[in-house]
């Protein structure tokens, strides 16, 4: 049975961890706090609005990764040097989902996969990164003579950038899959006297508004028929449970850095 | 029962009317092609691969009007004058589908309307006029403070304007039916760092490929819900369909222009 | 300035439809609980973890009834009497979501709506209602002739019944815009050899999956086009948002028994 | 350069091969119409409107096989031993697309196949035997602990069986990517009291209407996200389409049954 611990844990992303993991029936070996925190000393369980499960918060990321078989980090850039060689010291398994490291903080994370198995994502969501796997795959087959490939995605009124991310991940995948970079064809406007669509493009189209968490689609048009690859976000607890899922994967692994398509196996 | 007649009706538009006109269980009066057009004399139901029906193309535009009830012109914007001089004249119900009237055809299709009973639109589908009469209704009860506005449009890969025209025109009536210009609310673009959505703002969104006759939703976007209206075409018999319908309502009616929104009793 | 009063205010449909209130920027007259209940006393905003509004709940009905312009009473059907006796006593507005009402309590809303305003329905989601009443205008433009219609739905795998009641009104909405009884037209079953599709039938089908809160789609499908009517609901949260919407159009209409279609004025 | 033969070439399924093969910038070795038919001698440029091939319809299926790098054969299940026959003998390579073959006929295409390459499929289009692959892939990573799998499809008011073939098709694939016998985990019909979803069913749902050539999604749902794959036909030339890229596929490959899994390297 893995043992999963949660840096962390008593923080927003941390609770979710917390349920996720329980949700999917793993076992968990214990979580973090800052020294000093009120959390200290309290049991995960309770954390949660659960039964208490004799599993309490401690301040020793030492000795979490002394108890866990994997450890899942959304904690901050900074801290990520710590985390990660104490991954390459005990070769226990980690899953990192903290963003916007440094290039010293992301040389340790990269210097604990070759004594640890690794597992780092911007996106844990188990459907959007199944979603970029196929776009690849799909792409490689529908070619451009025959074969538009549109990018269409919704977000909430708040979100301040477009495309999204995630919608420039899947027109990457789709311009990998055709053996170009997407820089090269993609159409991310189209306003006025466009002119015929050029064959081989990607185009983007963007909507925003209400409170969508996210919506994807990756639409392959041909004369005739079309095929259509979508992602639908509704809650945005599916972070916490793709990273569990990829705690359960990664333990007892290789050392080795990984991403969401090895956890899927769509590589 | 009312008799329509058809102009120009042996070319691709005016074969598509006919099929349209007997589809809908219509009598037809007849139809006219130029003068020493091989196809006058020919009987309209072979014109279109179906059983004789005994009536024959003339090359009397006069002569069409004295005999049917109301007259289809798909034809071009240079007739338009004669056509709806004769409309006038003889106070037959004419539909209008010709674009592209320069001001002087214009004013003449306007005084021809103030005698006879005459139908003008851009789109004579049935659906897309519908959706843009739904559009604006609803947008005068799902106001700015808390629904925002998108239009999502998807046409074929030689489209070479973006948002399409049906695209824009939904676009209006929703900011009819808001009380504003589209000009002041519209959205065309959004590409990098947009900042968030602005309340009331109106947002297009454009997608290219295949052979996709036309596609359109405007989507109504709140906190928790979504009230979505779409159209799909998938024919473009469905323009010759819509304006049959037009040609059975407007015969009879009292002199007056009209457009698809009053033939669907949506004004 | 309107105020609101909330009966049955500290419970899970109360809080909500406080947020709702002070998210619409409406006034809170003040809210109710049992006699005897621990939250008589409490702060109406520290309920909802806002700042204090300086209106405690109250145990006493008849004097919420005193205070308040129009009250929302999504209690339970035995509270419905006393409820609906207070609103034609004082001719306060009253918006009443309860549902299950026996013979006898829906008599005394009946009876109530004749000296004051009462606005009842099954479902307060303005994006629902305003469903139904399009779909209904829509089968009256839409007829059996050329045009098919389709009602979809889906929800969570926990919903017990199929098709969902919303899908089920949607239904005698759309054969009501055409003038026949829903039972008489409903295709609820297809499977192994059905033979074609029978025209002015309204075939439903429904998908169970995820934890879909509800999603519906009218579909109108004739050769060459469709027309889609869709609802999506991503949070419950919408059903206090209408129930507030309700409130504010009640207080100071006529007495009278009035539904969502009344208040999205497309009756 | 691989030259392609068709066989039953002047039939409306024949032209549309002859068209689908230029289309594709392919090489017409011949076709083949029965003996005394008008079409013998014609050639299969001037077949389907288009400038003269040089290249004649004989009514000799031996003659064809000689030239002909690939066959394809959509005639009749009468025709197929004699088809497959030479295809043995010859070492050409067959794709079939006649379907309703008998237990004896089918063993002829099996006995054909030892001796050279044999593609058989009941759908050619390229985006739905893709979409079926896609089915069953994405059915073993979203496991039913999770994720609750339901496909819909639309047709036209004509089809006079529920669900199509092709949404059950798509049934198998998802069930034999879960391990599990479609039969055991069939949803078919949903009506009245269902209760709750069981885990690791698959559901159906039917919608008729139009004249929709026919539309297919695969829905993955479980909390918090929907992975939707979707195929839309829009015109029945895509079967060609695909039938010919199988056949170019196929020229040279060894002898043995393929079906299009193989042809799109999905298998």
């Amino acid at each position: 049975m893995t043992t999963i611990g949660i840096l962390g844990c008593a923080g927003r992303m941390g609770r979710s961890l917390i349920n996720a993991a329980l949700n999917a029936g793993a076992t968990l070996a214990g979580g973090t706090e800052r020294p000093g925190s009120e959390f200290v000393g309290a049991d995960l369980g309770t954390l949660v609005g659960r039964a208490p499960l004799g599993v309490a918060v401690t301040d020793s990321a030492e000795d979490l990764f002394a108890r866990a078989d994997v450890i899942i980090d959304f904690t901050a850039p900074v801290a990520a040097p710590l985390h990660a060689g104490l991954a390459g010291r005990t070769g226990r398994a980690l899953v990192i989902g903290t963003t916007g490291l440094s290039a010293e903080q992301q040389a340790a994370v990269v210097a604990a996969a070759t004594a640890a198995p690794v597992v780092q994502a911007a996106n844990f969501s188990l459907g959007v990164n199944l979603l970029a796997a196929l776009t690849r795959k799909v792409a490689t087959i529908l070619g451009p003579e025959e074969w538009d490939i549109e990018i269409v995605e919704m977000h909430h009124r708040h979100k301040v950038d477009a495309p999204s991310g995630t919608a420039l991940a899947l027109g990457r995948e789709a311009a990998a899959g055709r053996g170009v970079a997407l820089d090269a064809v993609s159409d991310r406007v189209r306003d006025g006297h466009t002119g015929a669509r050029v064959k081989g493009h990607i185009g983007f189209a963007t909507l925003r508004g209400g409170d969508v968490v996210g919506e994807h689609s990756v639409v392959f048009a041909a004369d005739g028929e079309r095929v259509e690859l979508t992602h639908k976000a509704t809650d945005r607890g599916i972070f916490s449970r793709g990273a569990v899922h990829a705690a359960l994967w990664a333990a007892g692994k290789p050392a080795g850095l990984y991403d969401m398509a090895d956890v899927l196996d769509l590589g």
